[in-house]
């Protein structure tokens, strides 16, 4: 079985987002491609960055954004980070290779002597984390902190113009955002935080065997970075054509295991490529009667981030009795990835 | 408590090293620095590169080395790829950012719908993997294999001359080679590769708090690549000074957790950061009993793949009742690691 149904509990949420929203009109200036196109490819209405966009400054890293969305979940938890007896945090776009922006967030926050992960992962990076954290729990640890971040300042900082980048490369341009997001995760279900909210399955599952990567990120050290290779690719059309029947089958496959009905899903927390793509998705998630989980359409993919976000939106609307489902798609290697939760 | 005690065993072991062995003249003569410094300095006498030291051509991936050292392993437990349940590939230097690694190697040795995790890490990557791997076998999953590889063809292959480089850089030239090693993970103690070597404990300790890194090694996208920057840095001084007492704390805390006495200890698996190191480590560490089980002076420094590579050469000469502990730090952010087995 892929799936576990240990049960953990989410005690806080907490994220971070930096500077102010950079809408379609400011990003299509800075590219020099056009408003409209990205308001109808896109259907995203804003994103944040951490870097000027005048002039490609870095003004907040990833650990910045991971310790401030930790920071705040902490403090929402009511805990303190000695309190905290793991941390792991996931990321597509370290700050360093080493040491760990995850060792480095735990140097912020306080932490120190405890186990620190870092997953090297995309879309999905949220639910390995909560895979991971869940397994630790069980495990015998009382709470951890998990976080999820990216940054787009090595790709999308450079003042090129979207007329010389090929259209699998413009896409990143127009899709991503900055952000970081986390949880803390306990083995009980009371606190000062949340109470009662429980993770009742995690799906994490890699199914790419012989298909090409929907997603390509490269990257260049010392010897190689005057090579000139392609770097940042996304297969779009791929995505377009599977990512909607994937987040179908994520769905019955979660329903499934939990012995739920489609009736008995209060809200959705969907894949959020884009908002075009998540309007998309929607439309063919068998779940009647869930209300929709999004935030896409402001703050961008924020990657590693993003279920996060959608987590901390979620919370507060998540009555009693209640149950929700969290469903992602990571095009890089096709991983399937989504959770259950329920307030007791 | 930071050390988990859930008995798991290791059913088999395997390794890839790319190659010819590197010797220090040859080294030296790429390099242009002194044989004899190399020969003092590093007391390690021939490393592996997956690269062309003439050319600096890549000819072997890490994926290529991860999945060889997968596949070395899955034959030797006697495993099929569809009785492994779970994936965790450990490395500080990834192929690429996306698709992971892992879910290449996953690809390669037919292995699909399962959970696969990479982890970013140093030379506490091995460690991590165990421990990671031991929560998932412990939480119900009866088979899981560990990869651990690092390749430097992205640092150490521009043909530049030692003369130019600072010391802190030159220095990594001359620790670090290329490899990759595994480990298959199983829930019960009889296969047909080893038998009863059972995991007895796992320390997986991030103790940097507010230390300055021992190790750092970035990484450049598109928009920063022509940034003048640091790049890669050891701090060689500082990994002296703290590494030997750090790693007898580690045997320490090891054999108190386990209630074991240092004259119970068979083999002892020590910090392979080179040979001179290893040799200056081994004068410290409370063991006298214990045979020392070590590869760096043939291997080099392989980060994330050495203590694979130390298992490999421990479990043929770990004998019935015997008792070994694994020692590694990893300097990046001061992360204490180690492990103990038992073979029943």
């Amino acid at each position: 079985m892929n799936m576990s149904r240990d049960t953990v509990y989410l005690a806080a949420t907490g994220t971070a987002l930096p500077g102010d929203p950079v809408d379609n009109a400011a990003l299509a200036k800075l590219l020099g491609a056009s408003e409209e196109w990205i308001d109808l490819f896109v259907g995203t209405r804003t994103r944040h960055f951490a870097w000027d966009p005048a002039t490609g400054e870095v003004l907040r890293t990833l650990a910045d954004l991971c310790a401030e969305a930790g920071s705040r979940a902490l403090a929402a938890a009511g805990l303190d980070p000695a309190d905290i007896e793991f941390l792991v945090l996931a990321t597509a776009t370290p700050d360093h290779l080493l040491p760990t922006t995850a060792t480095e967030v735990a140097d912020r926050l306080g932490m120190d002597h405890l186990p620190v992960y870092q997953l090297q992962a995309g879309c999905s990076g949220a639910v390995q984390a909560l895979d991971l954290g869940r397994c630790l729990v069980a495990g015998g640890r009382r709470a951890g902190l998990l976080i999820g971040g990216d940054v787009t300042h090595r790709f999308l900082a450079a003042r090129r113009s979207a007329a010389r980048m090929p259209t699998e490369e413009l896409v990143n341009h127009v899709l991503f955002g900055d952000g970081a997001g986390a949880v803390v995760l306990t083995a009980e279900p009371d606190g000062p935080g949340e109470r009662g909210v429980a993770l009742r399955g995690v799906l994490n599952r890699c199914a790419g065997r012989r298909r090409p990567p929907g997603q390509f990120i490269d990257w260049s050290g010392i010897s190689d970075r005057d090579t000139e290779r392609r770097m940042l690719a996304e297969d779009y059309k791929a995505i377009e054509e599977h990512v909607p029947a994937i987040s179908v089958e994520i769905v019955w496959e979660l329903l499934g295991e939990l012995g739920w009905t489609v009736d008995e899903v209060d809200h959705i927390l969907p894949p959020q490529l884009s908002g075009r793509m998540t309007a998309r998705i929607m439309e063919h998630l068998p779940v009647p009667s869930a209300a929709e989980v999004s935030c896409v359409t402001e703050t961008g993919n924020t990657g590693n981030a993003l279920p996060f976000l959608q987590l901390d939106r979620l919370l507060p609307r998540l009555g009693p009795g209640q149950r929700a489902l969290a469903v992602t798609v990571e095009s890089s290697k096709w991983i399937r990835a989504g959770f259950a939760l329920e307030r007791a």
